[in-house]
């Protein structure tokens, strides 16, 4: 059978029975989603997009946070995707390269509250849609992302237009037809890395799932075979050297555990780019275990793979969103604080004259062995090495940063996050954590999604935007 | 200056001063746009689109065809842009191979009606859209069009942004950002074509015009050289063969006629493909010259480009879509009919036996010397052989079809057109033609735009979709 109908065979009618450690895992994300979204929401780039929305579908049933009153489903999804990932602190699905629930989270929350779904479905709808993607990223991976192209868009779309198609029990032809509409809107260049246009590729991503799901269950129709087709998504944004929208790799829709375990998400410990989480870890590592302060060091080598070259394009950040994306900040900030944290993100800590002295001290090179072609199923790694003012050279490399899947968060790491991400917020949004941690278990989710009309601005005051 | 930012600052920064031909042209355009609106309204798409939006943005303030009430400009836009290209009627802009005013026009009504804007302004912001857009055409085509890309979205989507941007009196940094935007809403292949997806790519443009330019002024950035950049919108969209984002291009934005007039929009004649209309006029001149009727001919073989035979997918079409694909069908109705109209394409009109017939007779062949990287200034055309069963043979081959800049369609066949689309509405709608024909002298659009809202089915009956 052809890749996309079968694939869209599967999210028509694959059984509604996870084990119970897929659907923690599914929770667990959408926990750490909404945490992304509280602490995202005061950022510029949603606070523009809410602007910019104006009077549009202000009599809406979808909440978003920062949002007093409800919205249509596609803004609400909009504004919440665009917040998740605003300050870079949201998961990975590695093979993908992308924040996947930046956009499938806000894209099933408001259709479900749209919809008023319960969380089981939601959950059942959420694991389906990383089940897309991983099928996707395997087929196009890492040749689609190194290309240029910006996966939480380009991929995100898709699954997130299949898991509300699933959210909407479409039929198989309804189904597909939501995955190709979503693919005529999978867009988006990682050119746009370093503007408010990247956390708003995953707003875009979850209202495009939503309205291609949205027009399919409508009957709108097209075409059959738009990833494998010729001159479809393989031809014109993959290109050689991927594996293809092969059949073969349906096979993990059979068997085995599904993606949410295997690969897993990657929820992250430091609100900065992924691609810096390895050097980091293993900087922290190597100061903890020989007792070295930022002081000690004489310089930091860090070498890591040729895609997160890429996205690391700073090295002498001038605001908060730089910072985020700069290999040297980040080392330098570890260096002084022990730790990455919200607060190593703004512009007082950004401005303090011992990270500028420290920074030209740390260097990051492209790592030869792992090539901008590398298979989506082979983990990355990183290494840093530390020379100290007295001559002492310490290495490490490390596959698996703390959150990654096979060195998770805690539940005390993950529920921290949370507090962290909700301070200042009203005791309604702090306290609402164990109701998402346990989403499955809610029988209706408009109550819980209300919620994030009560989050403010902690700080209280009107920023300019 | 890089190129993008020049065209952003153009757009900005243009005199509002056009010369009463520009005008003109752009107020026709728009006029048989209308019409287009009117016509297709009804058919499976649009309908389907009004079906899935459910109450989406139903307390906006913008007018849609068939929708008795007001919408949110993004829905109103995305129903227009999907009703204008519904039955492949409307314009098009040759050197992108796009359906321009299907997309510019339902985006800038919509937003003028939300803003209370003026006819004037309209008329403006379009003459600038339509510019922007030829410029991007000559930078990417027709190696663009040719790999794959449905240009009607791609080149769509940006060039509205700017015109979006232009109504809403952008500063130059924010129109970049608009069209910047737009880049990442960017996405569409010509797969789609034989689905409802190809005219859902014509509201999705102009709804992403104007999402786009809405968030650009509420201060949302993007990339500042999402064209010409590295990994940007050439490398990743477009490739070797091309004449790229070159400033040079941009010098037509300082002299010479804009593009409405050089080299103008393609009013169509016929409601299917524009790739069947060189062979069709060449076939029914043919026809004319020499007497002769469909029982007088032996077979019809016909030539044309390289991407029209990729168009024209159908040889034996079993719906009314597939019928406007499809050059057998056409020149099948053509001898028999002595013209294409709106009726021709229905099921009744398709079933005929005689057609059935017809169809085997006519070839259709790849023209070796219109290959797919014909530069987008090189006019195409179409050659079209008759043999008649008694031996004679015919051959014509046309540049400019009617309906064609250099062969437009006169005041009278423009008024009829209208009036054939709008045959069985209200009589506001068909009255509405001459406001529409002159539009740039409406000092309000509001009262103009609200009568699309009066757009009813013909038939009065509730088609199931």
């Amino acid at each position: 059978m052809p890749f996309t109908q079968e694939l869209a065979e599967w999210v028509a009618q694959a059984p509604r029975s996870w084990s119970p450690e897929a659907i923690d895992a599914a929770e667990r994300a959408i926990a750490d989603t909404i945490a992304c979204i509280i602490a995202g929401a005061g950022d510029d780039a949603p606070l523009r997009v809410m602007r910019g929305l104006g009077a549009w579908g202000s009599h809406g049933l979808a909440s978003a946070a920062g949002r007093s009153t409800g919205l249509d489903a596609p803004w609400a999804a909009l504004l919440n995707g665009t917040a998740a990932h605003a300050l870079d602190y949201d998961d990975v699905l590695d093979p993908a390269a992308s924040h996947a629930s930046a956009v499938m989270a806000p894209a099933l929350l408001a259709l479900a509250e749209e919809v008023d779904a319960s969380g089981a479905d939601l959950v059942d709808a959420y694991i389906v849609g990383i089940e897309v993607q991983e099928c996707l990223a395997e087929a196009v991976n890492m040749v689609h992302y190194t290309r240029g192209w910006h996966t939480t868009l380009t991929l995100g779309a898709p699954s997130a237009a299949a898991a509300c198609a699933r959210l909407l029990r479409l039929p198989a032809a309804q189904a597909r037809n939501a995955i190709s509409l979503a693919a005529s809107m999978a867009a988006g260049f990682k050119r746009q890395f370093g503007t408010n246009a990247k956390p708003f590729h995953a707003g875009l991503g979850a209202k495009s799932g939503i309205v291609a799901a949205r027009m399919a269950g409508a009957g709108l129709t097209a075409d059959a075979a738009v990833f494998e087709g010729e001159r479809g998504f393989g031809d014109l944004m993959v290109g050689a050297g991927a594996a293809g929208f092969s059949p073969a790799i349906l096979a993990r829709l059979r068997s085995g555990p599904p993606a949410v375990l295997a690969p897993g998400l990657w929820l992250k410990r430091y609100p900065c780019c992924a691609s810096t989480h390895r050097p980091v870890d293993a900087f922290l590592a190597l100061a903890r275990e020989h007792g070295l302060r930022a002081a000690d060091i004489e310089r930091v080598d860090t070498l890591v793979s040729d895609a997160a070259v890429g996205n690391l394009m700073y090295r002498e950040p001038v605001n908060e969103m730089q910072a985020r994306f700069s290999m040297p900040y980040c080392i330098a900030a570890a260096a002084h604080d022990g730790d990455l944290k919200l607060a190593t993100f703004n512009m007082a800590a950004l401005q303090r004259a011992e990270l500028a002295q420290f920074m030209p001290r740390v260097d990051m090179q492209s790592d030869p062995e792992q090539p901008a072609d590398m298979p989506s199923t082979v983990k990355s790694w990183g290494t840093t090495t530390i020379l100290t003012h007295d001559g002492r050279r310490f290495s490490k490399t490390v596959v698996d940063p703390k959150g990654y899947p096979d060195n998770a968060l805690d539940e005390g790491e993950l529920a921290r996050k949370f507090a962290d991400c909700a301070r200042g917020q009203p005791d309604g949004v702090l306290q609402s954590y164990p109701a998402w941690r346990e989403i499955a278990g809610q029988s209706r989710l408009r109550p819980l999604c209300a919620i994030l009309q009560q989050v403010g601005r902690p700080d209280g005051a009107a920023k300019e935007v």
